[in-house]
């Protein structure tokens, strides 16, 4: 049975920070967000746990199997190595969009993300370690993306037109399947899922196709935690590759 | 008088790299890709260029006033921290749209993306560093973003819904303005830009709120470099902020 | 009773490489291994082990309560976002030295570091988990060193005087106690230890005054990781700040 | 005519910040300091300077060829990333140890190192551009390292043998020879001196053979930058190694 748990990750306060006492450098707001991203994704990723930069000033990561010890952990790392501090919201659902709903609800409590008061919130719910739960990871990619999205001439217009496919998946599989999806870099969405079937998987990848052009393969994988799903993902999705499937559903998720 | 150099930078090979000898744990690319992302924003930063990640394997400075010495340091320095190497296009035009394309072109006759002989290519046009030349950044953000992204319940779903405004944004500059846009993190959008008026702004403006339902707001600025020219800009956004305006355009980018 | 884990980290092959095909620039080296080293320090931290740079393509680190597969994932790890790979070799004995003495036979029986063909050894012994053992870390700094140090126009001559105390600290404590010490940064020197006496680190500040002029001071902390016995030793070391001892040993050390 | 521009690093009042509220994790700290040598060493290293870890809390770095406006731009981009400010001395001397004590100098005059006011200095001089001031670099080694430091089972107690060498190197080359000279990895010191002949380099070498008992050679290069200058130097030391010789001095540095 899949159950998520996902913490939201919120930098406190960031954007009065971004323009206090005046705008910061550009570029220095990049590199700290972005190696900011990169350590949480090697602290989540050593036990397992699934970052993604969404907005950088709030990250969303599946967090399956890691407890509140790490969180802390975490929160305090950062403290010790920033100038920012970060608060977390956890949620569990079987439903990942409920799961998140539940981690922003436990932040908000706490107060706005631009409130200058509130620092470090560490709140929310955690999986039961004794259920034997699992979690389900997909992975899209664009078919042909080299030959479309990069030797080409064009490739700023064709992005940006593929953009609009990566929006529309997001929302449709949010919207429509109560999962989450994320781009991930290069011309792949990874997504966590509910218990959903290979109909809904081929629905998604019709609507996208329907709505935006863009044409979507997709490997699902299941695991106890987000890398283990992930690879398992990741490997039917090179299935799909080899024999030319739009849909493999690794037996890990099934 | 406008004239924009950009760099398109390319891993090398970057897709095969990721799957062989069989997929690479998630965690590790997506810290590789930022932690390179971050390297290229201080190199190339530490002298006034701004990089935007883009799709991470390929992403696209703005680099004004930086010579093909230091684009080469930054490409040497990648080959001695990275286990992958990258290659540079570069182009000049006083349409970005153009530039980028000539970027394009630079790379590509050296070969594909994933053809594994092509390595470390470096090559293209500079600006002429006799030319009093500057470039134009504009900085947009989501009106109200922080009541409407992040402090409710169904961020997830408004984000997706923004996210579709910025591919709307993204697509349409382009088309319409021959000008780059990127999502840089938080509601921000930096653009760059060819020589445009203030109508051609306030047009964007309204197409994006009529197509994707996002409302935007937007500063303008100039200078000899991103950075400058950036800077401008987030000064003319923060007036945005205070007057209530939807379009400032700074003295520096008249 | 003590029992300590030291893994030796060995980057294969690095002398050649920093030279071939020609020199590489220093600063990419140095930016290598000062980075290399902090993300160890991250992998094996989070677990509440210690890494200690030494001579940065040798380094050693203290990895009670980390097992193999956690060993594999880091070596997996940097191989994936680093231009070189590493080999561990791990130890584990009552007598610091004589650990490092099995870490460092567990790579060489695998061949030299300077040998090309040898990549990404992982052997040695894990401690059994079952056992109760815990390790003992000492912390010890520089009486005055603000004052000695760093606020005065000599400051390199009693920097390099102070390097004297510090080779003697390490060559001392190594030859008469067998236990492993370690310069961290500032006025400190950390240094992991078999089961020793409140004598025994008398003798040692004594030695090392007496044969280098320096004055030290230290905490003794004990417990299961070198994290928890870290700290310990950290909060021993500030009440000899507070009270003016030489020696501190914290109750979970004995 | 050797001129040498030296660039003190401190980090404001660090100290105490490492204890407050209470100790912070060794780990953190341990990483927050090598990051931010390797951000330092990639910003002055683009434009060909050196910077040496030292103490970590104190950084000395050559910077010969980078202005005050670049200082500045370091010291900003710290602070926007970094839960820590620095404060940088600078001087210029044809003898390093004087050009190091008057950069002390210039940060002393604003306050203690642990002064929880003095944030942020940047004071001291700067080489004239006009000038045609170049620079000597010395980078020595370790006869036979690999097989006496590392390929063998009391690779700890060579290792603490050979740190009282570098001590020793570094205290003397400092007296005799107004050279500053740093570890900087494996078994290799770097150093920059003032204007010295071949005499002095083997006087140097001698007398670290005599007193410790650690055997090394040094190749000498000049140049404009630590960069030019340092290369030369590590060209100088292949040829070392190639014919055997102890001091070898490029033409560069003549």
């Amino acid at each position: 049975m899949p159950n998520t748990q996902v913490t939201l990750v919120q930098i406190d306060n960031y954007g009065p920070w971004t323009v206090t006492p005046e705008p910061r450098r550009e570029v220095d707001l990049q590199t700290l967000q972005s190696r900011l991203y990169a350590d949480l994704s090697q602290q989540f990723g050593s036990r397992g746990g699934y970052v993604f930069f969404t907005r950088f000033d709030n990250m969303i990561a599946v967090t399956n199997g890691i407890d509140e010890s790490v969180h802390r952990q975490v929160q305090t790392s950062i403290r010790n190595r920033y100038p920012v501090t970060t608060s977390f919201g956890i949620g569990v659902d079987p439903s990942p969009a409920v799961a998140l709903e539940a981690a922003t609800e436990a932040i908000q409590d706490a107060g706005s993300a631009q409130d200058a008061e509130r620092r470090e919130v560490l709140s929310g719910s955690i999986l039961d370690e004794s259920a034997d739960d699992d979690l389900t990871i997909a992975h899209f990619d664009v078919n042909d993306a080299t030959e479309r999205l990069t030797d080409r001439l064009d490739a700023f217009a064709t992005f940006a037109h593929i953009e609009r496919g990566y929006a529309e998946l997001m929302a449709h599989f949010y919207e429509a399947h109560e999962g989450l999806a994320f781009f991930v870099g290069g011309d792949n969405v990874i997504a966590v899922c509910p218990d959903l079937d290979r109909a809904a998987f081929e629905e998604t990848i019709a609507h996208v196709d329907e709505a935006a052009g863009v044409d979507l393969k997709v490997g699902v994988g299941g695991g106890a935690t987000a890398e283990s799903a992930g690879m398992a993902a990741k490997h039917a999705l090179e299935r799909c590759r080899e024999n030319g499937h739009d849909v493999d559903i690794d037996d890990s998720a099934q």
